[in-house]
């Protein structure tokens, strides 16, 4: 959960926890919908469990840090994609049925949207346990029931009627999750200063100053690393997977004495927990607060304007809740109807559920 | 929780402890308001939590049953009521603040709020108290915060605006808990029928048949007891006091061995668990279907007509998550403004939740 | 837990519920053992199950009451046997394993020490559950542990060395349950009156006086039953079948208003929870304190010695934490020896767990 | 807890949270003794928190290491102290009365017992808190109830009778803790591990071989760092602070390329979870085993034999579940008497809980 255990504290747990889960989660799917008649293979049940147990495997420490500043032009996605081929050809193809899955390329589409769909493991997963860890209790989802609800109809993964309430549940949970947990504000501003942190030590590195550093930190700092290097050097997997939050925050504790002000304020800033304001507003307002609060920046710290973009800056945190475009929920009634989750009577997941949120905000130093 | 225990084992909880937990909650919100800086005197705070410690106490045994079977044209608020101010004159006036803030005649309309709105302490409690004995975990509400998040203005208790989401969270869950628990088909089924062996006991003690029963039930079951008779006749409220699960349940274990037939299989059935079966449908169809099965159910035991009617007929389930009518749930924004949970920007809940649902449903025996 | 809910409120749990705990234990420990390499067939998993779900079928409303009032000479566990065996005929032999298990005259003897021995699945289940629903959390043992490192050796049950501490846990666990919950002064007092309540209704209705009583109640009080009458008399257990809470406590409620003033006291005080006191004390003590007391109760209620005898009494809690003499829990250390629980190297298990401790009392009106 | 998640994946817990969580609960105890008529002043309260808040903050990263490996001759408890004194001349003598709590100096020694002894809040808080994240539920405590006992007579902490049976659950559930999971063979394995990494790390610093280290690893490794160094040297603390568990794992990720075998290849057996094999022996039986497995190692990776003395070594784990030497839990009777609770009657916590069970054994690869 990156930096949210600055406002959650027990919010600790790893990505390890989450992958043990979501592959126990989808062996209870698979019992669930083997048991219900659904043709599983041996074969194709361990290919899904490696699918799960992989699928987050590309992102870097801090994940949306790494995918902004550490390299360029390159999603956690694809990477997860590139160390699983690797993997593969590793274990003579033993990836092959994953990959397929992972891909949505298996003739069984159900088997991709357990592993990555709205209604996937992944997703009941850390609802779950991002809700135990922080204690924001009302993000509970009742997983155990949801999957008994799950069936298979022409070959997609549907929900039985019964289990319209807890889908309801689901989505709503996941909407609280975001406003107060995932785009708290002061987890957005920690995240956006690890972002800026990061941005900083690569300018100054690219320009030749030197900054300490693991060499697997320094490989990604000193080099510009996008998709192209990905795919042709496999240096770079090599060095992406030595890469953890150790060398991150390692990095960062050393920074604080750095030379350079704008590193060593953001870094003293971000481990002192002195955290940037983060102030909702509409997008029109914001223009005008920016140039006023980069000039006091400018003038309390002796800052170009350049540097002052480190320390004031805008961005929208966006969700939707519940995406009815492409692969909807879809809710197999007892008659043989199947209906997706927003369209159904007395719809609860409607108009306001699956239209995108977006909440434009400023960020900066309270002063 | 009546009977819902047939569906939910663990659903053994009382009302008793509904009302600890009540007066509980009731004691985190006057410390939390106070520590706000709202004035609370300490008589107030004794009249409110007395009030919710009494707000459920005209409920008889398994209440519905009572309320449509041993008594006539007096609802459970009414017997609250009577009971209450006899217990004040038995304490030469100690409940008169207790009784305006029940009656919501005191010059404070939060303290009312608390006890008895869509807010209420009371719904706290329950909600919390049935989805963890039940093990609907969806159910689950965040008590704890909603309480910190309670403010006042102007008199009426208002939630603050970052309360939303737990708010909505609370409406969705009680939504589902209505149909899940409350008004599951089997738990439907087993309360009518507990309804039905009360309107059959009491038809036969009225024309003279002789019954099982302790002699508080025998009160209820011989005589007709209405409003005008709990006014005039302290005997009334004594004997209600009297009245509880073990002389329901006790008699009915009784009468399942009964000469009257309607009476006795209906006791049966209610003790062996062989519940009638609930069917939702549209009102225009349930018709033909009442007098089919109405045959089909004289015929196989020798029925008349007017007997068949205790063995089918047809009923309304009905839910209005949040009725934005009367006594709304307010908002109270950071720049002073206040508006319904319905009309806030991207409200979750609008239209659908505030729209009353009905269900029409027919019970009968499976036949 | 009979009358535990008088001390602690949340102890609403049923045998229902307990034996339906025992049987998920059975389930899990069977499931176990085979993973190791156990022969358990079809025919014998069933028969344990059956065992287990029925072990405690014999045991009237609040047992120790019915045991030692309503029938003489006659244990639970007989009953639970000849219940067993009249099911059994009606199956036509179905439950023939599951008798041979329940006597241990199976030749497997660990399927028996599953069902009842000092490690048995019904103590797991029991410490678990009233821990839980009493909130005494110390008394929280791992029962999914300890089934994990069950095993059989020489066809006896045995527990892995690497289990030690959870077994020891176990013992303590169970000791403290009993003299915190069980044994509680207060409930040793609840469970006494109830049996003097119907000691005394058995003496009224013996000596032809009218008690308001169902009919399944009426055949224990107006007729002497014991081991003869069951045996002998399919009624006896029929009549048996249909008592419950309902019958008792219905019956006391009612007898809280009939002439006979030892019988409506006693009946008032236990539906109003004005308890007897119970103090432990050195028998050598007690004699003269009842004397003393049973000499103010006579003359405060005008009563005879026999009848103060009801409200003045003396008895004695007792508790063995671990027998060694019989049926022991044995160790199966990694080199094949076996050793008993008690006589492992720094044992805590020893002189003092192994040692029955009584404690004698004396339980009198607080006068 | 170190490297204890390496067993149980879920321990993640911080320091911090210990900190708070102690804190919490030496709230609750010194309410509960106010509420009991004991005299603490509000600056007391003060001082008592404070010193527990503080009571672990001389503990470097992983502790037990460093106390062994990155200093000399200085424990945790004498950093605290500096610390606490640094911390006090900062605020002008505001800690005072929490280094005479700490230091057993303040004339009523309960405080200080609150703080440290055998029934400390720290105890209470850890045994808690590891049982729960490591789902180890048979170290659950019902420090609550523990605390609602706790009394105090002639300024001594004491517990109520009636506790009696807590007290001995507390310390059943330590000594389980301790054997279960603080000394778990794979946890002593992977803190042995750990210690070996940074001795050889300091030995190969001290002769000189550059090795890549944070500025304030740098300093402890490159440096003799003792008790005199912290007492003389302001930088010394200073340089402590700023270590954390970022330094070293963050170091010793890098060194698992380094060219001192010895060094990496301990690093890499760390990092890759290839921990060595702890095994349980008597002292006598282990020397002759020492040199065969010495001699296999300096074989198989072509060691000197100081070199192999990183591979292969011994050691002792122990534990006294209950110390009756000096600090006593002591029980105060109803009848004014004090007794160790290893001197009651039926004590369960007497001989073998107080003696000290030591258990030696032999560490090494598994080759």
């Amino acid at each position: 959960m990156a930096l949210a255990h600055l406002v959650y504290p027990g919010a600790m747990h790893t990505r390890f926890h989450h992958s043990m889960g979501a592959y126990h989660l989808m062996s209870c799917a698979l019992s669930e919908l083997k048991s219900k008649g659904v043709a599983i293979t041996e074969d194709e049940e361990v290919a899904a469990k490696m699918a799960i147990l992989l699928h987050d495997i590309g992102h870097g420490p801090y994940s949306h840090a790494l995918e902004h500043a550490l390299v360029e032009d390159v999603s956690h996605e694809e990477i997860s994609q590139l160390l699983m081929q690797s993997l593969n050809r590793e274990m003579n193809g033993a990836l092959n049925g994953t990959l397929e899955i992972f891909n949505d390329r298996y003739h069984k589409p159900f088997l991709h949207q357990l592993v990555s769909s709205q209604l996937d493991v992944d997703r009941m997963d850390y609802l779950s346990r991002d809700s135990f860890y922080t204690g924001v209790s009302e993000g509970v989802i009742s997983y155990d029931r949801i999957i008994k609800m799950l069936t298979v109809h022409n070959g997609e993964l549907m929900v039985e009627e019964k289990g319209i309430y807890s889908i309801e549940k689901f989505i709503v949970a996941r909407r609280l999750m975001y406003w107060q947990v995932y785009l708290h504000k002061t987890v957005l501003s920690a995240e956006n200063m690890l972002v800026k942190v990061l941005h900083r030590a690569k300018a100054l590195a690219i320009s030749g100053v030197e900054l300490f550093a693991s060499p697997a930190l320094r490989y990604f700092l000193y080099n510009r690393i996008g998709r192209k290097e990905f795919e042709n050097d496999e240096e770079c997997l090599l060095q992406f997977c030595l890469l953890d939050d150790y060398d991150i925050m390692g990095a960062i504790k050393v920074w604080t004495g750095h030379t350079d002000k704008v590193l060593s304020l953001l870094c003293q800033w971000l481990v002192n927990r002195q955290l940037f304001k983060v102030t909702f507003m509409e997008e029109a307002e914001a223009e005008g607060k920016v140039t006023e609060l980069k000039d006091k920046v400018k003038k309390r710290w002796g800052l170009t304007d350049e540097e002052a973009g480190y320390f004031v800056f805008t961005d929208t945190a966006s969700l939707r809740a519940y995406d009815d475009h492409d692969e909807k929920i879809n809710i197999l009634f007892r008659d043989g109807a199947v209906r997706d989750i927003s369209s159904i009577d007395n719809a609860l997941v409607s108009h306001t559920l699956a239209r995108p949120i977006k909440k434009f905000y400023i960020c900066h130093p309270k002063i």
